[in-house]
């Protein structure tokens, strides 16, 4: 019998539910997350509401102990749902109220999220002020390239930082509507003020003062400034209000892309701390020992960060299938959305954490990384002198190739070859010389990065301008 | 010999490349497709060049015939790059110019892709307006949940594709950002002004003029505006510039997320035009016949709409994947980004535009929706009659599941159960009853939609509230 | 101090690590599910090995007194690693024994999701044999295509799930292959008789012999019989053995195509349980009731059984995105093995008893079943009966197609036109027309079924055979 | 009117096809694949019946001349479905003819993709028989570890290749099932025996007698053999078959694993390549050069493998998106699977032969390769050393890790403490010190890769014996 059952639905229910099937269609792990934040905002709020003199002190009184119980049998895992809670609001909204609470939590999340983001961009940089004159070759394909500053490759994480950055601030910023209101899937016939609502204090009044003694909804909870009870929008149709999952798809990717940059300032720091490279090395805050090898110190903080790359976007590839091809409104396979956040988000946390950690703490071997720079990184320099006394770079380039190619052939470097050997390459049908003694300038590591003047590059002048880009770009983000 | 080889790099390599390697390795498919926008820009740039002075008639006239013969060789598939076209520009930009090209093309894209996603938005609000009398069954979980009006559920997914349009304005902001000049891995040597460049007009002819006779860069083809050459912002730093895929990355999670609204509408229409459903039927021009089964018509637009969600999304996960744990700065395996961009850009066009076809010549069935609003579906109805009678919510859905209970008993409809039987159910132990004469008010479909008034509820007045907003959010977008 | 840190590798590091690297290192969330599995198995180990004379009865005791702490202590959750436990074989197999464990773990759980698998077709072959006379319509793209036995679809499902047991089988194959003994990077020093170790029972004895008092290994906790103590073969290389996952990714693959499978299944059958199907009913115990709306009855499960192949897809996506450009040997990366492993298997049982559940309880309305079968379903068998009269095909189905289009426009049914009608259509060339009275036999369900006689038809013949071919894959499977 | 549409559904059909659509459902370009190899298959089989007295020399002729006059007209691009080309058989089969196409096309490229894979095992098994006595670290956590034998590091990825190859012989298994005859739907109803056709031979005699003038299918065009004709089994239900993809889906599985292991085989190379490292060098044929920098060689194909591992498993995660959800039998989203399917095989033909091409044209330094073998790699050696003289592991770990920090205080190598050095960390509080003179005798790096004899490790018996393993699993794939 219905009654029996004690559950909502229970007027037309025959037959018992499969205890495999019950556990399989459970929500406690998250509504414990979720749970926790409620009880405690909806305290806080019923205290504002009785100083606004929308609750008595009774009223208050009550609502407050009963918050206290819950959260106590939250803490001792006793609660359980009694069927009372649920009013004409929390039937028509309860999806609604769910999908809130998670917008909520994730618009906390994304606050703090971004704050340990900008703490690791504000380490990267205070490093790259700091840490200017230091030169070491930059790579592509990994091969050496040409000599930049340090500063530059810290800079070209930071920038790429950045960008998540930003594109956290406008994820939030769809985090941030209000889907409280619009109803069930036909919609709210309350007559509900959802403009109210979407303004937080008054609104809120309103909406509490009706469904009392058990508010639906709370501020985020470590807050008590008013406007923080305040969204930005409202969904605008029910049906969509109840099933769109954007923001957390869009989150989720965020963590994905923001991890890809991680992962490859990760690996970047785990060759430049092997031996073979021996430009950095880790804290032993953020190196694990060998049980087996007493000389080994493994870079485990930075591979655990490569790792996440790949947890984080399966995450994100698991919502999108869920997603694909649902018939509209709410389905339960929905219900998968929010374990994925919980997950994404600690690991996000904690990645970027250690990353901060990881850069603040990171010892760099100065002698190493100049000794790193060798001639040959300057046959790029080698051509531009040949350009600049008026040779094609094309041919510029071939000249300086053969340069290389002879220096490799005669086994030494190439700012070893003589004056004479230079001059047989680089013009041989010309009757005066290119390559004279003012060859040797080239040769110089200092002199090369300083060519690099355009914004951008890797010149002093340069690389301070992108320090205060970055610098400008998190005051702006800040405010 | 190096001179021998025809490389640029000739002047150093002994050795042939394995043929299966060099094609492995040519990036000749999406050369043509950045090649064709390249030239066509290229020339009518040179004129304007001409016109303002910068390139005297003569030399328009060698770059313009210049042009034409790389046009007619692309063309005929002759087209062979001449050493000679590199200079010290292109050397020390070659990796920037391949991804200008391709931000200048995605730009281009996003605006075409743009105004294909208002075009169906317009259809459907369109739709929606001119169809607002239409009643039929809201569904959740696929179950026949409450009586809603027809452009509800338009809207439902005219909504979620303003957000999709909102973030594709975000995506094009961020690919709209100049690398070019800032060099490769130690930055640009030859003092170029980036700020000048990312301005266009005067700075692009500044570029030019150095460079001559070959223009690295075009306007984007389909306009001769001087403001299309600008640029929103310059990037920051040259390592990052030649490697991140962000605005890749971006672009196509952003074609994902639309794929996945435009499949779950897909699946929707699918539904309603099954013979079961019969809500809709799709156009001849959308559908297909089968081969073997003559009385047969398949959604074959919406089906392969629907597929096009897992295409899509797999460029986006093989992207990231390829990006995960690279070292930074260039490394060849950047080389995937075309392919999946130019793919997903096809492959997003099509769908949007076969979708809008399918919406805009879709025939509805109003008198099987009609018919398919059954008076269980007023059981929400049935309880709120009760709690405006005063009952408690949890009290009138049990006693609302009593009546549902006891009209499939009897099996009749649920407005088919008797004063008498209702006031049975309702109220055993209540001297006055609460189902009164007033419950067939209840039954009346017309005016269960118009409870909804929230704002984005499925009433009239909320359904235009809906259209206004969605057509607002347009004309802001198009701003 | 290096002693003072109480770690391993304790005699060289200097400075302390981050809580919140430790956390993100820590393993403890599956080094407890699989100490579990450790602790219970060893001690039973440890009897057998008294009763083989190779431990006296107090090195026995002593050992499960220790094994007993052990257990206690995590289950108070208090448990402390000992640097006392690790040995010389632990330090030089710590690697190897986690894969060890987790292969061994993995085992069992394929052994136990194989019988869950095998029950669930058995479950559908037993109803498919069940209620081989009812017929119902085939859908190709969703639409009515043929009238068919409702066993053949049952069948289609049931044999799509013997493919993914047959894979499970090859997966448990690879899974079983025993990496101990081979070493870490550069391989055992100790002489260690791997081809012993692998064949269990004295080869494990000898082993832990050696390196009392903790054992490395245990046998799977389920069973006491040597032979489990066995594996199929031994891995070939030190540096493979440490750091291949294909058995995981393979598994989780496996499960992510499984997932497909039961979300097709699924889908199906929420289809037929809509009202506008109404074909079948799923048992109270596998759905829910909405809070808001008395009326309905959901199909939670089958939405939880479709949403979670994109939960267990994402863990697979994942782990090959951890894998994919990871350099060789073991890199702490690989530590996001185990949580996917854990995961997807829970998930697996879970959702292969729910589909048990729902498949055995499932009703079936037979009625509205055959009263979906429609003439126009038949236009295919009525162009095959002027095939039989010696029409070709093509022009036969373009026959029966303008049939179709006939009695829809006069709006009857296809078997309501009269002979007359027909003659019209089919030959109006011919003297003789094809069409005769015996045409009414094509209106005949149960004779057009018993046409599909070819093996895989849906003939009764055929539906008969499958069944048995699916048996008897099932009983060679299970030898 | 039908007959002016020229389709096979014209029969009913009123109204055009939107171009845009209709091109988005062309299947042209998969058409065109399957048809080469189609048209080029039916020849040689023609050819067979003629001889076979199956067909008379006048239908030989026919048949031979249509095919090729439709070659000549796909080599144009001007080939036209001719309507007529439709029968009852291929409009009862059309989706199984396309699906036994796509098997059969699979089934040769499976074969192929095999042929390769065992080449470039091959290849590496060559080279670590060759190269056997060459020494170099082996890395975990790409910090050095431990001396290997060069010939280790190839068999380790060698041995991961086997796996591939292995899993590539089921999956072809499973491709081998032969769906044609199950017919459509429900089933085929020409009395066809599926038997005699997987049988092939006799059965394709029958089936194309009956059909002529149009063969449906063909033998796989490398061969001539009558058993190639053949299938493995027959597809046990209908509806199943013509919408399962599972043998799809395995391959790109397949090859995404197996990326994965070639990806991370490109990455240690690369990494061995970098100046830093130095112990490889790329052939010329496989690197390509820097058009900026002439000192540069940069090792492209290795990172276009690593990079093709993202491209293939987005195939791979794009197909089980696809295919998740979907109702059971055909539907048009199942057009999918054959682009997956071409643009994989393509890449991975490409792959592994550029990967042979790297693995046999590789120049190893062997000097490098010694001198970066250092004494504190020998440091688990050195406990080892305690050990045997009756120390604990953990504390000869201890002393180990004690010597280690000693030398790096003393800025000396681990050898070059000296005797009394060492005397004071082992045994501070033992009479009798445990390092004598013997110590010397560790630093010998031959006399350490000895010690590592248990099978799977790096002493030369080992490696032996991995060669010949791998070898015999070779030859049993390929019997």
């Amino acid at each position: 019998m219905a009654s029996e059952s004690g559950k909502l639905w229970g007027g037309r229910f025959v037959g018992a539910v499969d205890p495999i099937m019950e556990k399989f269609n459970a929500s406690i792990t998250y509504d414990r997350q979720l749970w926790e934040v409620d009880v405690q905002g909806s305290k806080a709020y019923s205290r504002g509401l009785e100083k606004a003199g929308l609750l008595t002190k009774a009223e208050m009184d009550q609502i407050l102990h009963g918050l206290d119980k819950v959260a106590e049998e939250w803490a001792q895992g006793t609660f359980k749902l009694n069927p009372n809670d649920e009013d004409i609001h929390t039937a028509n909204e309860r999806r609604l109220k769910v999908v809130t609470d998670l917008r909520l939590w994730m618009r906390q999340t994304c606050s703090t999220l971004s704050g340990l983001l900008w703490e690791l961009i504000r380490t990267m940089v205070d490093r790259a002020e700091a840490e200017c004159d230091v030169l070491f070759p930059g790579y592509t394909h990994l091969q050496r390239a040409q000599p930049i500053r340090w500063s530059h490759w810290i800079l070209s994480h930071a920038v790429a930082l950045t960008r998540d950055s930003e594109r956290l601030l406008e994820v939030r910023k769809r985090i941030d509507v209000l889907p409280l209101g619009s109803g069930a899937i036909a919609g709210n016939p309350l007559g509900v003020d959802r403009e109210l609502l979407r303004a937080g204090g008054g609104g809120w009044a309103t909406w509490l003062g009706e469904r009392r003694p058990f508010p639906v909804l709370q501020p985020s909870p470590a807050s008590s400034h008013p406007q923080e009870l305040s969204f930005r929008a409202i969904t605008l149709n029910s049906m969509d209000a109840t099933s769109e999952r954007d923001f957390v798809a869009e989150f989720l990717f965020w963590a994905s892309l923001c991890m890809t940059h991680l992962s490859r300032m990760a690996e970047d720091l785990i060759l430049y701390g092997t031996k073979e490279f021996s430009f950095v090395q880790l804290s032993d805050a953020y190196s694990t020992g060998s049980s087996l090898m007493p000389q080994k110190k493994n870079p485990d903080s930075l591979e655990l960060i490569r790792s996440k790359a790949g947890r984080v976007f399966g995450r994100c590839a698991g919502l999108l299938m869920t997603l694909k091809g649902l018939p509209s409104t709410y389905n339960k396979d929905l219900q998968e959305d929010k374990e994925a956040v919980f997950e994404v988000s600690d690991t996000m946390s904690a990645v970027l954490q250690v990353a901060t950690g990881v850069i603040s703490t990171l010892q760099i071997h100065r002698e190493n990384m100049g000794q790193a720079l060798s001639p040959d990184m300057l046959a790029t320099d080698l051509a531009y002198y040949l350009v600049r006394k008026g040779m094609p770079f094309r041919q510029a380039h071939e000249a300086s190739g053969k340069a290389v190619f002879m220096a490799e052939t005669k086994g030494v470097a190439l700012n070893q070859l003589s004056l004479q050997e230079l001059q047989t390459i680089s013009s041989p049908s010309l009757r005066s010389p290119l390559f004279l003694s003012d060859v040797n300038h080239v040769w110089d590591y200092g002199h090369s990065v300083e060519q690099y003047g355009a914004l951008g590059g890797t010149a002093r002048s340069s690389v301070d301008w992108q320090i205060r880009q970055v610098r400008a770009l998190l005051r702006a983000q800040q405010a």
